[in-house]
């Protein structure tokens, strides 16, 4: 009983943080949000944020995988052209708002090349790899032909993703016109 | 004379400047180099960086866009599938070494989204596009079945570019394997 009370109240501290972090992000960029800033905002001890996240870096990366992973979920739809549809139009619709584009950034940033935060990271980038390759086993199992996770990664995620950092964020037209090249490759390989 | 000398004199200080923020940069990452110690490693008033860069930022977009136009320049060999292969493994060799890829996650790390370092970014930014499009001129010309710019830019640099963000660094095999992917789609267009 204590323990859900705790959990809880740690879920809307959390909350407050991440808004508080959020605001800051896109009042600032990327280099004007600070521990002590977040904690006013949200209404919470500095020594508290510290405890919890160790720094700002680690605050953020975690601000950005929660909110990208909860507004471009994994769709079924029942074809894996729908899946990829869906998904690759999401993903164009977030890269266009301030706020998707934001987190993405924070993301590239604060990726480390290798060493101690790479397991964190890799933890977020996994389980998204794990969720391509659960859509692609059912489509797999439905009988349709389809690309490697890989191919996803390099020939609908990667041009969404580079257009928004160059400046020429990608729109739905775009993304569809993608997944339809993408699957048109796979239909020409199963030939 | 005197201007000659100065202009020399210029260079060789902004030459000392870039190797000393470059050593700093491979030393503590991207948050760990600051104006006054890229001062005294190079040996050059703080003063003058602050004066010449602006900021700490400036210094390092400028070297990274200096170091990795000189590594990766736009080949001529007479074939656009010689150019491609050519450049395509460059960049894949560049982002495997630990300089490129910490000068790439540089400038996506200052990358403005918008805003006044827009432009100086767009500088960098179209002097490039611009030459991949005086590469698809050259073959054009030769009678050559060519890809757009940004068939390029979404099917070649992006997924060498992702790869290397989430921590899969290109090899020269992959490169190749996204020339040949890209001409071939442009070969079927075409028939």
């Amino acid at each position: 009983m204590s323990t859900s009370r705790t959990g809880g109240r740690s879920a809307r501290v959390r909350e407050a943080v991440f808004e508080a972090a959020s605001a800051l992000l896109l009042e600032r960029g990327l280099g004007g949000v600070s521990m002590p800033d977040v904690a006013q905002r949200a209404g919470v001890a500095a020594t508290s944020l510290y405890r919890r996240w160790g720094g700002v870096t680690e605050l953020l990366m975690d601000l950005a995988v929660e909110r990208l992973e909860r507004e471009s979920p994994l769709p079924d739809t029942g074809s894996l052209a729908g899946d990829l549809s869906v998904w690759g139009r999401g993903v164009a619709r977030i890269m266009r708002s301030p706020e998707g584009s934001a987190f993405f950034r924070v993301l590239v940033a604060t990726a480390p090349a290798s060493g101690s935060d790479a397991a964190a990271r890799s933890g977020a980038l996994y389980r998204r790899f794990g969720e391509i390759e659960a859509m692609l086993d059912r489509a797999r199992a439905r009988g349709e032909a389809v690309p490697t996770g890989w191919d996803i990664i390099d020939h609908l995620l990667a041009p969404l993703y580079v257009r928004t950092l160059v400046g020429a964020p990608p729109d739905e037209v775009f993304a569809q016109a993608l997944v339809d090249r993408l699957l048109a490759d796979v239909a020409a390989r199963d030939r």
